[in-house]
Formats: C-alpha cells, sequence, structure tokens
C-alpha cells in the first residue's frame, strides 16, 4: 500500500508545489490506524450492516518451499511476494461489482509508476463491463481520501502515455475526485460517495 | 481444492453407491489438467474474448517472518496457510457481481465438511445482495461437473444441520444442478449454463 515518492518529476506549473523533501513527522495516516486498515474496518462495518459485501484480496504469494513440522500442519519455509493480477478490493454493492484500487500518497502529486498499467487497464475493463471501478486514493499530508472515478483515472493515465505528466497533482483530485467523509463508524464514508457519484447507474 | 474423503458418513438409501475405498487409478481429473486449474484457463479464455472478468483469488496467507537478502528483495521464511474468508472466485459477467466456490469431489457424495459454513454464508449474502453465486463441483470418478445453485446448495445444508444428511450424493447434483460442458477452449464452458440458469435475471 505504501508508495514510492516520485521521481522528481515536476512540471512549470506545480514546481513550487511539490517536494522532494519528506514531510516532517510523516504518519502513515491520520485516520489513527493505516488506510488499509481503515478501508477494512470500513468494509467490516458494511458487511455487519449487510450494506455491502467488499473484501480485500490477499495478497498474492509464490509459495517455493512447503515444509511439514507435523502431520497437518504445513510450515511455509520459502515463498515471495508476487505482482497483483488485479486490484485490491472488489464485491458487491446496491446489486453492482465494485472493484477498486487503494493507495496512500505521501507526496503532492501521484505518480503513475505506483500503479502497474494492468491494473488500471483492468479497472477499464470492469467499467466497460458494467461495474464500478475507481481510485480510493489518501493523502496523508492532508488527511484528506478522495474516490477518483476510473473515467478521470484513464483520462490522465492516457495523457502520461502521451508524453503528458507522469503524475496527477493533488488539485486534480479536489476537482475531479469525490472527497470521503472520514470518521469512526465506519472509518472512511466511501459508500455514501458511490451513491451521489453513481445514482443515475443504480436508478437505471 | 482437494477435498478430504467422507468419514462413514452414510444413510440405508445410499448405503451401496458409497464406496470406504479409493477408487483405482484416481487422477486429480480427468479434465486434462487439476479441477483448478481448467477454471483458471476458461477464466483466462472468457478474459481474453472479453466475456467476462473473473479471476481467482489468491490463496491467504500468514506472513510471519520476511528476510531481506538484498535490497529489494524480500524472502519470507516463515508463513502459514491461512482459512479463506470468502470463496475461491469472483468477478463480473454480463453486469453482474458473480462469486462461487470450486470443489473436486473425489468420491459419490459431496460432505459438508468440505466447506466451510461461512463460504455458504458468504454464498447467500452474495445471492441477497443480488449476486450470482453457487458452487462449482466436479465428481472426478464421473469426469463430470456442475453448477449447484446457491439455492440448492441452502438447502441441504440446512437440512444436514437439522438433523438430515452431512452430505448431498451425487445423483442430487445430476437432478438439480447444471452439467457443465467439457471441451478445449474453454475447457469448462461454465458460463453458458450461467445463461440458461440466469437468463430471466438478466433480461430484468
Amino acid at each position: 500500500m505504501q508508495i514510492k515518492y516520485p521521481n522528481g518529476q515536476k512540471s512549470k506549473i506545480t514546481q513550487n508545489e511539490t517536494s522532494q523533501k519528506k514531510p516532517k513527522n510523516l504518519k502513515k495516516s491520520h485516520l489513527g490506524v493505516s488506510f488499509e486498515d481503515a478501508i477494512n474496518e470500513s468494509n467490516k462495518f458494511y458487511l455487519e450492516n449487510n450494506r455491502a459485501v467488499i473484501y480485500k484480496k490477499p495478497t498474492p504469494i509464490q509459495i517455493v518451499k512447503v515444509e511439514y513440522p507435523s502431520r497437518n500442519k504445513a510450515k511455509i519455509s520459502e515463498a515471495y511476494y508476487k505482482t497483483p493480477s488485479t486490484t485490491d478490493y472488489n464485491g458487491i454493492y446496491r446489486g453492482k461489482y465494485i472493484d477498486f484500487e487503494a493507495k496512500s500518497c505521501h507526496e503532492k502529486r501521484f505518480a503513475f509508476k505506483n500503479i502497474y498499467s494492468h491494473q488500471i487497464e483492468h479497472l477499464r475493463k470492469i467499467k466497460e463491463h458494467g461495474g464500478i471501478s475507481f481510485l480510493l486514493i489518501e493523502f496523508s499530508i492532508y488527511n484528506r481520501v478522495f474516490i477518483f472515478p476510473v473515467e478521470s483515472l484513464l483520462k490522465y493515465y492516457e495523457l502520461s502515455l502521451n508524453g503528458g505528466e507522469k503524475s496527477i497533482p493533488f488539485e486534480i483530485f479536489e476537482r475531479e475526485g469525490y472527497e470521503v467523509k472520514i470518521g469512526f463508524r465506519p472509518r472512511l464514508f466511501y459508500l455514501d460517495e458511490i451513491d451521489t457519484i453513481y445514482a443515475d447507474f443504480f436508478n437505471k
């Protein structure tokens, strides 16, 4: 979940907004817990309240060696992290398939190198197949979380492939994203924003 | 995926149909590949043909120890298998959320001890939220594969909780399930059966 810092990619417009330095006193999140935990707790809350069934997919692991110290007990003694085929989260909400990638950004720009192109492609496919897909992004330095719809993500991604910016500045998320209310239960009221964004889609 | 043998659970009706012995020359599957591989290949085919976006979820692993033999290279040196929270497969098909558990059965009965109760509960929730959910089951000794809809699964599961049979005989899958055509590409034509079973649901 934690992302790397953009590699000094700067434009004239945004130069004074970006910083090469780490923000001081950088916490992983101002949510009280990590962004991932905040999402997982929210999904658990939604599940308990029977509002949605959304889970984080397990981290894909390449298992190389398994030992059996005793019968019926398998110990994995050599394994490696694998590149995920798809995104972090998926499930069902109001009868619709929902799918998103979650990113915690500690800078004032979100760089495309922090998301795999096949994940963006996956989000595009979900949209084409009639699902809801988006990027859920936390800007830890601002303590703000946004839903960034797949349409916007694709627009800037395609620009980046055609010589444009390799990152999206925070201001774009403010302008084109939908801010997620942060609270206690759930920590992230992200389904309320989904209701707003996809109101017409749900009523079809 | 491979399941254990039923623990001698027998009824008067089905006693002569069940066997405590392993079938001779037991192959993991007559599909040419394992049942899991057959499903994965089918999903890959459907994805390439842009018919559906369905993936197997990674196996959940509890990571205990990670070593860094070199920078940027993480080696997991102690980990254990975890109980999956949900089912094996999910995704989107014809705009609908689809979710199923896959089981390969090497006996003439499918015993409920081979599926977690929370997985059955999960399939029930998916149905209630407007998704498509089912058990995809291979009977390796017959070389036959069935979609067993969640409604049937729940019916027999509830009977089993109320003193009924703790397993479902093959004949019930023949009668209430939908047989999946086995071929080359895809190996399992399971979405064709979904089209049939859920024809009304898709047209709503």
